[in-house]
């Protein structure tokens, strides 16, 4: 079955002192800690396209697995909505020529938000399944720093820039199991860009992250036939520290630090959060089951269940 | 297995003569027949969104088939890259709502042009696959009026807009066969918008669509153990008269008729093209077996067989 075989990423090592820029907004460091949940925000060099940090990412991924011929990846997804040009081309025909891919590849974005990562797992596997692929390529890449306002103190202390490159094939470790889905448009207006600046209404996407999620993980464990406690951790979007712990208590976990949390030196890197976490901390735990969850524009959210294959 | 169950679209009434447009740049009747190979290019009303057009689609498709319970729906694609939103919400959100869906679709977008129907088809049969999906639909919606500069003699004789939503879904008649898919990023700048205006160098697009296509049609017979006899109708996008009529040359078919042209009311409408073809010629014929090929923006490509099942 094809599943997860590596995660690799990119998150560039320049950036904002978040604490700093938290004290412009008279917000303390125990608010820029607590509540906010980064001390540091990544951002990409100006120059910098979001394909580059796609490129970047993907020749990390090279680098960790000499194993995967580049020329033999199929199917390149790149997952943003903030790609290098107006709409078109894609970003991932871009991405392919800069890392000198191959031409037969099968190359594409999905248009998705901090819902992507999980939504682009089952798109790529699904496509490389539908169409006899082997070797695909899922990236992640949605600098924020391109839309935000720097005097918005709504979002200018909640993102952070960065890219992952996921390795999808054959006898991965972690396989995909159980998946749920949900879009509702009613509430696309408290996140969006106009006029190429980013709006985003904190409190209703709050209120939708406590009122979805929580429900959204229970009913995701019930149609898999699995308990909280068959979870080893929770890998849920790192929106702010806030709404990671409160998604937490909602749920009711008797083990709330089986909620993931760390995003203090990149903040909300948006499609990018999820993956970061499951590379930093699933391949070389003992975790047999985790649950992912990413929420946010469109408003749009998606859960999985991953397992050890 | 899942197929393709029904098509339907949507074609605005209102829209421009092309012979007078036509006339405006020295261009007479017979070539604008014969090779750019539409006398009238529809054209959306200023205020229709592109989710306004997704949702006429999605409600013929729907009135076509009432069997079908849009409540039924748990995934919705939308391939576009002329969206109602700068980048982010996504369309199909917006879509989801103005139509009623269940809020428990996974909606998202795929960003192609010319080859997106291909891709769009195998991504979601895969994802609904993968995620254990049953109705689906594929919407294609990318109305270039918002991006031709209606000055450019190379672009505003060529596009039409339009929409076209397809069930897909089991039991269905026509299947998906073998597909192959190509990217060439180094040829992203041939088509491309810039300062919200579209450019395409028709040149080096028409020699692509010459090197790439036919060629891409032969690999994807013999991968699939089929001559070309064996094929009752090659729809191919439909980007102008001559570059329809130099494939199918090139692609030495004896019966040149085979390649179906059909684009005289609607002119070059991206990604809706292929499926328009097929909504009109397909579903009624006695055909058992049709080749597809999309191609463009990217640059992309993508060819799969269709079949009875």
């Amino acid at each position: 079955m094809i599943g997860i075989k590596s995660i690799a990423s990119y998150v560039p090592t320049a950036g904002l002192d978040n604490y700093v820029q938290g004290a412009k907004f008279g917000k303390d460091e125990e608010f820029m800690f607590g509540k906010i949940g980064a001390s540091f925000l990544p951002r990409k060099a100006e120059e910098q396209e979001t394909s580059d940090l796609c490129v970047e990412a993907a020749r990390a991924l090279f680098a960790n697995n000499p194993e995967l011929d580049p020329q033999s990846i199929d199917v390149l997804i790149v997952v943003t909505q903030n790609g290098d040009e107006e709409g078109l081309p894609h970003t991932a025909a871009i991405v392919q020529n800069k890392l000198g891919l191959s031409t037969r590849v099968a190359a594409f974005d999905v248009s998705l938000g901090c819902s992507g990562y999980v939504y682009g797992l089952y798109a790529i596997k699904g496509f490389m399944q539908a169409a006899g692929l082997k070797n695909g390529l899922l990236i992640t890449a949605d600098p924020y720093s391109k839309i935000v306002d720097p005097e918005d103190r709504n979002t200018t202390m909640l993102f952070g820039d960065a890219a992952t490159a996921t390795w999808m094939g054959e006898n991965a470790v972690w396989q995909l199991g159980e998946a749920r889905f949900g879009t509702d448009g009613s509430g696309a207006e408290h996140l969006k860009v106009s006029d190429g600046t980013f709006f985003m209404n904190g409190r209703q996407v709050f209120n939708f992250a406590l009122v979805k999620v929580p429900a959204h993980l229970h009913e995701l464990l019930a149609a898999s036939g699995l308990q909280s406690s068959d979870i080893d951790a929770f890998c849920i979007h790192q929106g702010s520290a806030a709404i990671v712990d409160a998604v937490a208590r909602r749920f009711e976990e008797q083990h709330p630090e089986k909620f993931v949390k760390d995003m203090l030196e990149t903040g909300n890197t948006v499609s990018s959060s999820v993956p970061l976490l499951l590379q930093k901390h699933m391949f070389d735990s003992s975790w047999k089951r985790v649950a992912i969850s990413g929420f946010g524009v469109g408003l749009s959210w998606g859960s999985a269940i991953l397992y050890r294959g």
